[in-house]
């Protein structure tokens, strides 16, 4: 067996995360691009103890070393592996303009505008319901997407659960849907959001207390044209947030948004959750937006298990946790998921670590 | 029963291409946005015998009708529904600066140039082999994307099938690549193909004539790092390219490339493309961008059942053809598929139309 398969069995075997070899490879690859280590787990795409549990590896193994400034740095047997097995380094040609994301915040610059004005205000991100808020330019990004897809204008829109991102808010803004109604679990970003509901005289959108976890009382199943969430990546918080939003579809070719993230996530789990979107709940996905997501560095970060488990102490400073953009369509037969979540496993597990 | 779900019903009773309500909706955003018939499908991300059943029973229930210069406009009695309905015209935020990709073809201006320089002399479309080419700006992307996630350098890469993008030779040109082979029904292309590597000196790259109804020989199997392709949207023919892209792939981590089209499937059929992909292959999907993939018009049109059936004898004028841009990537356990076809429909049936 190569160095590479061995140091993805034993950092599988060690952190329960599942990782294979061209997972090792990548993260050397970006390596070779950046020693910082969060910006090494945003270009190698796998949950933070695994990068954790690889670098660690490749340090005992003498292919990485760690300098005083704490930057990650292959040794000269790094740099002689990396020759043998022609292992390249990660480059990147997603486009300055829209960020990669296809729809840029610009293109509706008085939305824009609005919003990073009305945001200055907003609540920070608490540790509690593992916030972590997605940039203004994503969040109104998210709101052009809806647009150009014909979910916005005239539809019914529910925002669940992920309000510290403020796209309820966002899509109320623009006064073209129907109807908005945003849910959290915090009474804070409620209360934030009918203030400036009342405020601003948008009297299509309103925002109530909810806790996910709970099922939908029946007069919000089957009412909306489309939901938009951004669950924390465990099996019970999928559920409860995408299984949940299905459920307020009023019929087929309606539509659902979503980030996931590869972050708190393999890309095993995320097999397992097409799996369960497709087989399960009888939806089919239409687009799948890499990177689309930026979240802003969240103040509580030293007290995450991403911080405690990482070789280095040093922060992150730029921009490094971003997850893809789901969008996925209801076809006939679909199925309403809207059971309780008994799951304590709800924040985090063995792949998650940045609540 | 409502008017759209009647007339859904109806034409897909009649057309047996599947459609549900809100793809008849959504086709009467694409006419409040354009009148364009080509357009109109365009927009409507519906099968092109689809769209024209649409139009033609919307004509019959006097909500549309066609203009002495061949637009599809709305009646008054069609206005009145709209307003009733509450339906917005199509918009379109998506970039500017990388025609909604992600990835901007002028990131690499040099490969840009050097391909639109060689590709002028390329083999033109033909009807036989269901050939249309994507613009050199798509194909110079597609290169683009391939390396920015670690897919290009040091990678053995297989083309199939699709040579008439000229894929496989826009790969080897950024000689980039470890090894490139490229495979076409199309001997023109593939002697253009070697013709061009053997000028330019390129050679880690070669070009194969295949028929991939056949099987692929051993030699192949498992020993590629990518492949790329863009199947014809049968059954037969995503099993004969993707099943055996999947099947030349080495190991778990590997990856895929392919268009699927809306023009010639149903969202209904890409749900079981998708079933397919996780259930049976075993693989997961990591990227679906749509309209990614702009095909140039083709000159066979006025000979295809495109256009035979159109409620319009207008042929298209700019790019209507789209396909989304799917990456999958192998997990642990995936299957390689690679049997014979026996079926005869390989590159039309009823929801097909363009070739």
């Amino acid at each position: 067996m190569d160095l590479l398969s061995k140091v993805a069995r034993e950092v599988q075997k060690e952190t329960k995360v599942r990782v294979h070899r061209r997972n090792v490879e990548r993260l050397i690859s970006a390596v070779l691009t950046t020693g910082d280590f969060w910006k090494i787990i945003d270009l190698s795409d796998i949950p933070v103890p695994a990068a954790a549990g690889i670098v660690k590896k490749l340090i005992s193994e003498g292919i990485l070393f760690i300098d005083e400034e704490e930057n990650i740095l292959l040794t000269q047997k790094g740099y002689d592996l990396v020759s043998e097995l022609g292992i390249a380094k990660v480059v990147d040609f997603s486009c300055q303009a829209c960020e990669g994301r296809g729809y840029p915040f610009y293109a509706d610059r008085e939305l824009y505008r609005t919003f990073v004005e009305i945001a200055k205000e907003r609540p920070s991100p608490i540790r509690d319901y593992d916030q972590g808020a997605v940039t203004p330019e994503t969040t109104v990004s998210r709101v052009l997407f809806l647009d150009s897809r014909g979910d916005l204008r005239n539809k019914e829109i529910i925002v669940m659960g992920a309000e510290d991102d403020l796209t309820g808010l966002a899509v109320a803004l623009t006064r073209k849907a129907k109807r908005v109604l945003v849910i959290d679990i915090d009474e804070r970003l409620i209360d934030f959001d009918n203030r400036i509901f009342k405020e601003l005289g948008i009297d299509n959108a309103t925002a109530m207390v909810w806790d996910l976890r709970n099922p939908f009382p029946e007069d919000i199943i089957g009412k909306f044209d489309v939901f938009v969430t951004d669950p924390p990546e465990t099996f019970a918080a999928f559920r409860a947030f995408i299984g949940r939003g299905i459920a307020t579809l009023k019929e087929e070719g309606c539509s659902g948004y979503f980030g996931l993230t590869l972050r708190d996530s393999s890309i095993f789990r995320w097999k397992e959750f097409q799996e369960t979107l497709i087989n399960e709940y009888g939806v089919v996905i239409t687009d799948i937006i890499q990177d689309f997501n930026h979240y802003m560095n969240w103040d509580y970060h030293p007290e995450t298990r991403a911080a405690r488990i990482a070789p280095v102490r040093r922060p992150p400073k730029d921009i490094w946790y971003r997850s893809a953009w789901f969008r996925i369509e209801t076809l006939p037969g679909f199925r309403r998921w809207n059971e309780p979540i008994s799951d304590e496993v709800f924040y985090l597990d063995e792949e998650g670590s940045t609540t």
